[in-house]
């Protein structure tokens, strides 16, 4: 059996090796993920992002077992972690909290976990995730948890890959949180606060809705109640939204409070993504941006193959010595190559 | 007089101008700084970054302040200040910073400052304050000081435009900050610790020791000492090194202490880079990536505009359909256009 039909058959070895060619950039693990390409698009992705030290793997593991164990409205889907520490060029602390993982989670046959560190390569991390994810997707793993730390681009790249983005807070974590808070906002599509039996939990939560209020302009039609509204509809009258306003969920992860909670309004959140079509248009976005890279490297490689060296060093040149600007550059290489 | 004569002839409105025209990428903006291309390269860029309530702006006013009066062994330079701050959409945060900075900083003629918010832009950042760097470049400011705040991709691209990199701790921001130091002490040249009068300074200095060993493998003619070496050369023997350890330098940004030290480490950073050759290599490896960054923009455009948009959507529904993956796509769309 080849690799490609080793992992639709369900093989957790035959994946863990795919994921790591896939890490390594082997064109094995590129040509097998174009075969699995027609496998995929049927997982849901939850990102999962935070500062340092809010809880967000242990509040992942509860989320991870609550999906298995009390599956709700939908069948029981089996569920893949992806942990991603773009910061990190270590990767102890990816292993350790693999570690920590595996005792909450480990004996349950559909449960995958897959821990990733940087090693140093800056950029390159979204880029792998993706297909790390793809793979998950191909392979049957219908609910995908990624959880990055921080937030950063690769942080915000990364949450474009999720279908629903959590972005994790923790009261007294100090005002010096607030400047990274107002980008990584954008972002988020439910606002959890862990370790909410802490002190402080009051001042954060209204810290969070004052900045929602700044960064969320509300729809005409909540405006005239002169508040913020956390939710459009009460989650106990399961009625679909129209309009989604990210509401803030307080948990105490490590014992599993809120859990339920939030699990329903992540369940929300993936209806009122189909019902209001935004689903698809995330999914075609995010195909075509795909696209576009790979057009941009290829196109590139054909245009630097069409050239020869000489040439392009004389200009790389005429550049160095501040005679031509980059652009101008360009303009003289793309003119001689299409007149 | 046009505004590329005015910019050369030292006109800070017209200056001003230019960077606004920039900031809204208007066409004007562009080709004015093409004119202005061969009057860069000349300035030293320093980045200063680090996390929220570090003081990085009272650090960055002083020095600007230290080295206007205090140039030490080289000529007074024009200095000029950028302050970026990519996590933030909102502009207030950097107009309060603007009023500081006027206080300590207004009334001299030799020094310029912009602060820049991102606008909700996420990605465009770094290349927007690459521009308005080269403008102030070609202006005449031979010392910039780039300020941004945080640890994500953004700050590290931003970093990249900088000859030295300065990243800035603080005591007690908590150990919740570990996590972020790993991926931004890759960037750094200079460590320091400001707030340095405030308790916990050994247990960050330690802690940031530590981590320097763990980032940066000694070379071989060091390591034999069995211990990590702050700098391979004392500042007062005034000995260019040929290796570079990042030296960890405390301060207290608000009452001036350490600023000389800081700005005396500033200044060996720099010989440094001229002596090792890595001065050339890092503007040329700066210039490249500019080109090929604009060679992907104008290839893609030029190749759009060559096929119709209706083989460009069919390929696109394929992809939508999973039936082609991005990058089975891209090779059909290359074999058609190259064959």
């Amino acid at each position: 059996m080849n690799l490609v039909a080793e992992i639709l058959s369900g093989n957790r070895l035959a994946l863990a090796r795919l994921l790591t060619k896939i890490e390594n950039d082997s064109p094995e693990g590129v040509s097998t993920l174009d075969a699995l390409f027609p496998y995929t698009g049927k997982a849901y992705l939850i990102g999962v992002t935070g500062a340092p030290g809010t809880g967000k793997s242990s509040l992942v593991n509860q989320l991870a077992l609550h999906f298995r164990k009390t599956p709700g409205k939908e069948a029981s889907p089996r569920v893949a972690v992806v942990a991603v520490d773009p910061s990190s060029p270590f990767s102890g602390g990816a292993i350790l909290g693999d570690r920590i993982r595996m005792r909450d989670l480990s004996g349950d046959p559909d449960v995958f976990i897959r821990s990733m560190a940087s090693r140093g390569v800056l950029g390159g991390i979204a880029q792998a995730t993706a297909s790390v994810v793809q793979a998950l997707d191909a392979a049957g793993y219908g609910l995908i948890l990624i959880e990055t730390v921080g937030a950063g681009q690769a942080e915000v790249d990364i949450a474009r890959l999720a279908h629903t983005t959590l972005v994790v807070e923790a009261p007294g974590m100090g005002d010096d949180i607030q400047a990274i808070k107002a980008g990584i906002l954008e972002i988020a599509d439910i606002l959890v606060i862990n370790k909410a039996d802490r002190p402080g939990i009051e001042n954060t939560e209204t810290a969070l809705r004052n900045m929602l209020q700044l960064g969320h302009p509300l729809p005409r039609d909540l405006r005239h109640h002169g508040k913020w509204v956390d939710q459009p509809v009460e989650a106990d009258k399961a009625e679909i939204p129209n309009v989604w306003l990210p509401p803030i969920v307080r948990t105490v992860a490590t014992e599993g409070k809120g859990i339920p909670e939030l699990a329903e309004k992540i369940y929300m959140h993936k209806q009122y993504l189909h019902t209001s079509g935004e689903w698809e248009t995330r999914e075609q976005t995010r195909l075509e941006t795909e696209l576009i890279n790979h057009l941009k490297s290829g196109l590139l490689s054909h245009w630097r193959n069409s050239i020869t060296d000489q040439l392009y060093q004389d200009v790389l040149e005429k550049v160095y010595d501040r005679k031509l600007s980059p652009r101008q550059a360009v303009t003289l290489f793309l003119e001689s190559e299409y007149d």
